[in-house]
């Protein structure tokens, strides 16, 4: 047998600084190469940080003056380097996603102070992409955990990654992972805005909220969640939920509207905010503070009434070439989550929907990357561009380094289910080389196409370590003795050749067949 | 805090010998008890087995001769104690659980030589079932390891136990599990005939599987996976395919037609097959020799073919007053499943439904209880009875005690959110309850209320770990900064006396609010 091998490999664009990353999974028998798509970036020494692989792009925009975002440069008929790298790397033509991004279906956040980045995009005519939370908190503190965090989510295939961190060191722990980056870095602002007023929410107030913004904003945070759509009228539909409010950001706006009774100020400067956005290329993420936190919420009055009004955000902030996204929930039962897709896309003018699951039960605390990774997919398949992880952790605790991996990888596979289910051709062709793999028992091949090769290695050497078991044409779950000779060639070769005369050949050949039984029953 | 606990507890029936098993939950904080349906079984010494729970049921219907199956006395308007049963342990009224019955839209599978099962029902209008495949193989035959997997599963959540083995002492092995098993058990007695021609398909006839059936039906095996809709002329179908036939016994039934070049000896003998059934109630479980092995053939002209056959099949057994479920695929990408659910109960007049996953996607061996999970939640929601579940060592090696939870966890999962979304009453509480818990942080409730306390109880202390923070009103996402009061009642307040005059009152409080997070972002 040939000597198989992941490893990752660079395409060029049209232009020769436009180089895209892949990892290309070498086959045997004759096959194909497979080329997948990699989140992992150019690797980095964590102290001095990753190349400015955007550097040269942004420079020559430099003097077209405020409002040079994608969506400004798309909106004129431009198509960026950024634009270009994003084709090669979605195998698509490059004015395509411009289209998209000139119509606000998808948008390519990239800060121009963040030029680490591997440009991507977040639109539901390209493949789905997943969301890894990390961050310090009051409780646990370790900048070096966090960017460790950062290079493992993406080393298994996080698309982008949000710095939720609380507590100390806000500043200090966002330099560390936006530098270390190569994947769209999200925050919440006002997480480190509340630090600044001593967590209180009520002490909360524009300007602070403004100068944290452009810290952020300094930094390189290529897009940001914005509670804009918590108005003080929609506060009150939210008292007879069974869990109220659950967003974090949800509740702090809550709390100040009730404080002051006021109209939320994120809504009020809305349009100040955009002109900071503007400048940066930084994108809204439009949070969604009413969503529902359990099954008997879903759906319900307050959840759409702030989805109307972040449809009204979203056209606002277009106004200003900004580009946004949409979140979405949360909890919801299976018969309800196309709904929420559906209106999204309506009020919302298609911009890009970015969701949290939905959970689809609440009964299973400890296994929520799985009660969510059911409504991930479903959701993603009805047309959600980025699906935000949950980890085993959700619910109870913080989420160690397996707990990272455990979110990532299950929802990897509510993403790619959704490709699937969309009928995305790059998605097909990479099922069908592992289960032609799995058939033909090239388990090398199959352990390499992978989601977790090492995982799947793990699992078939436990049953069956010695080594020739990964050459051998059966499994664990069969043994040696059914498997004999190849049914799938006789198959062929019976429908080919008539039924009778095969019949008779093969009673003579022994009678044998071969069974590629790697289920049960 | 009053101390809280789970415990079983048995509810009466309508005759004294009819106890159904619950798991009830008791709360804090005034709530009503929770009762959870219980799979667990009365416990036993496994050198003993368990009581004969239906002894008696049985006893008085001797005499009734041939054909005294659940499904006879559905349609003679006679309510079983096992209907009884049933009804009690569903919450439904007998007369629904015998009309089902005598529509063949469910089945109680209960051989008259399984007097320990406990009752249950597997049809579209009760509770989502899950099995779980144990079963000794070639590789691995402890017979004291599968008893002990029965135990396990069934402590989590399986409704029934398929016993798969292979190899030796297949026997002794179904007679250790049978006689602890407080659930239906289902074999593939192809399996076991396979063994007895030396595991030579060629060598395989009427007369050696009519001898495994009667033994096993002796032992009481309730349900049997027969493969009888893979005919002659379907093998060829299967030439073209990615993966062939993977289906242990399709791929042996279709070895024989191939060498024999004969019409399947199942399908010819089927009527007979069906007189035997009768005589001891076992069920059939229709098996689909020709399901999909990959997302590239699901959907299939191979699998449609089949299924048409197993409608006639069902109608036949119909006849002979044996009840009938019809088993799925398999390997289905999200937007191919509804047809499958749709067409077989159309083609198998609405006889039950029970599938393996489906897998919606082939890229993740190590994961596949989540690809599946996926599949099964959905497949559940659109009708399908009873979900198999599939273990993170599918496609790899043999599921240990750790894998036969993860799926069975994963599997419970899919049938409660199925349930949930098609509008089950009990469903739904069992969330409120839990979702009522979380936001009061009563942590304890949350904890009894899972599908699985241990996990959810330790990955909450591991972030988390003294005693205190069990019942302290903040968890380790946001630290205890954040929750001083609850917002839910002074939500509630300011809906109910007017939002200025709350205001102020509030204000006046010092402006705190209940913020209770669990969730990111």
């Amino acid at each position: 047998m040939a000597k198989t091998a992941r490893k990752k490999v660079y395409v060029d664009g049209p232009r020769p600084d436009v180089r895209v990353p892949f990892t290309e999974v070498e086959l045997d028998g004759g096959e194909e190469p497979v080329r997948l798509y990699d989140t992992s970036g150019p690797g980095s020494d964590p102290e001095r940080g990753l190349p400015p692989l955007r550097g040269a792009w942004i420079e020559e925009r430099r003097g077209d003056g405020k409002g040079n975002t994608q969506l400004h440069y798309a909106r004129q008929g431009t198509v960026t380097p950024e634009m270009e790298f994003v084709a090669v790397r979605e195998g698509l033509e490059p004015e395509f996603v411009r289209d998209e991004v000139a119509a606000g279906r998808a948008i390519i956040p990239a800060n121009v102070n963040h030029p680490e980045t591997e440009p991507m995009i977040i639109g539901r005519n390209f493949l789905t992409k997943i969301n890894a939370n990390i961050g310090t908190s009051a409780v646990s503190d370790s900048i070096a955990a966090e960017v460790e965090k950062l290079t493992w989510a993406t080393k298994w295939g996080a698309d982008t990654v949000m710095d939720l961190s609380t507590g100390k060191h806000i500043h200090e722990t966002r330099e560390h992972i936006v530098r270390n980056s190569a994947v769209p870095i999200g925050t919440v602002p006002l997480y480190q805005a509340l630090e600044k007023v001593d967590g209180d929410p009520a002490k909360l107030n524009w300007e602070v909220y403004r100068e944290t913004i452009l810290e952020q904003a300094e930094q390189g945070v290529d897009y940001m969640t914005v509670h804009a759509g918590v108005l003080l009228r929609y506060v009150p539909l939210a008292a007879d939920r069974v869990t109220g409010i659950v967003s974090r950001g949800g509740s702090i706006m809550a709390a100040w509207c009730l404080a002051h009774h006021e109209e939320s100020f994120l809504y009020t400067h809305f349009r100040e905010l955009c002109e900071i956005f503007a400048e940066y290329d930084i994108s809204f993420s439009l949070g969604d503070g009413l969503r529902p936190g359990s099954i008997a919420d879903a759906n319900d009055e307050a959840q759409f009434a702030e989805l109307r009004t972040l449809g009204e955000l979203t056209k606002i902030a277009w106004e200003y070439d900004v580009q946004v996204m949409v979140e979405g929930p949360g909890h919801v039962p299976m018969h309800k989550i196309k709904e929420n897709v559906d209106l999204q896309q309506e009020i919302c003018g298609e911009a890009p929907f970015y969701t949290l699951g939905p959970l689809t039960t609440d009964v299973a605390p400890a296994y929520d990357h799985i009660t969510s990774a059911i409504g991930a997919a479903m959701i993603g398949w009805f047309g959600t561009a980025m699906l935000c992880y949950v980890t085993p952790k959700e619910h109870l605790g913080l989420p160690n380094r397996d707990d990272v991996k455990e979110g990532v990888i299950a929802y990897k596979i509510a993403a790619h289910a959704a490709d699937l289910a969309k009928g995305h051709p790059a998605a097909q062709a990479w099922d069908d080389a592992l289960s032609k793999a799995r058939f033909e028992f090239r388990w090398e091949d199959q352990f390499n196409l992978s989601l977790d090769p090492d995982r799947a290695r793990e699992y078939h050497d436990e049953t069956l370590p010695a080594e020739p078991a990964k050459t051998a044409h059966f499994c664990s779950m069969c043994g040696p003795k059914f498997c004999s000779m190849k049914i799938s060639q006789e198959l062929k070769d019976y429908a080919q050749q008539g039924m009778r005369e095969k019949s008779e050949e093969f009673a003579e050949t022994g009678g044998k067949v071969y069974l590629p039984v790697v289920e049960a029953n």
